[in-house]
């Protein structure tokens, strides 16, 4: 249908205001987060001789009340899912989250979205630096010291978080593994 | 110009994503607040009689990196302003804030806003709480002692806030005047 149709047009301008309200949302509560998982006892495995796994995830976290925000995001992106948050902080109320940590959905859907829609914070620059590292382990590089070591360089500027030193030792072999979780 | 002008269209696009993006980044960041200002040694001064003033402001605080995204609320608004934030709450960087305080700008632009636009996390509940407090003051009921207490009445309900009962007890003349600020 053309734009002649007004409930077209009425579909079409609630559809760029979602798109929007999506971007800003997310500007306010989003997190792009890369994590490394010890797996000690599972260095034969195919992919884990390295010791540590890469976990990538995009997130929105909500109190109860807010949960059908979380909803209409996970509608909105069709990937992903929504679930109780088991860390409380203290809060009065019970935390949702929204969570897409498949790589392929990320790939797919997250990172064309906020590719083609960038963000207007500086959570624009966490964006970018979790999409080089998602591009990193679609590359194999996650399964390979070096890599782990580049991935763990980028994180260590992402969403102010603290160096990455003692991790990126263990990788080198310059420390006993002492890590439960990077 | 119609629709039919491609530069137009694309304006009307981008217009229609940037009142979504101001909906999400205003359900995330974004803090609708009243206040009880103790004005102890101006009661013989019109306005003042209660002992307190009311104040309400529409807030967004953002880090130095994303002080960007303020101006474009500023912009998109045309009231109100963007400053530094005198709470650092420990954070590493300079916080900044965007506010409008001003009544009239409440009023004009930001209430009708939101009323055409509603919020879709449970901030629409502050958003609908503040509204009604400002119609209040707008009313001049804010002078009076009933006034106050029907206004402290619906804040101790908006952003988790702790209940208004020293603050009665004060203004219904239960208990002497210890509060600095409500």
């Amino acid at each position: 249908m053309g734009s002649d149709n007004p409930a077209s047009a009425e579909n079409q301008q609630e559809r760029l205001i979602r798109i929007g309200w999506v971007i800003g949302f997310v500007d306010g509560e989003g997190c792009f987060s890369i994590g490394f998982v010890r797996q000690p006892n599972r260095r034969s495995r195919r992919g884990y001789k390295t010791g540590f796994q890469v976990s990538h995830s995009f997130v929105v976290v909500q109190g109860a009340a807010s949960v059908s925000a979380l909803h209409e995001l996970a509608d909105f992106f069709g990937v992903g899912s929504v679930g109780i948050n088991r860390r409380h902080d203290n809060h009065k109320e019970d935390l949702y989250r929204y969570t897409v940590a498949r790589r392929d959905d990320l790939l797919r859907v997250i990172i064309p979205f906020f590719e083609q829609h960038p963000l207007r914070t500086a959570k624009q620059a966490d964006f970018e630096k979790f999409w080089e590292c998602v591009e990193l382990c679609k590359a194999g590089r996650h399964l390979t010291t070096t890599g782990l070591i580049e991935i763990a360089r980028i994180t260590e500027t992402m969403n102010h978080r603290k160096p990455r030193t003692h991790l990126i030792r263990i990788l080198r072999g310059h420390t006993p593994n002492t890590l439960d979780a990077g």
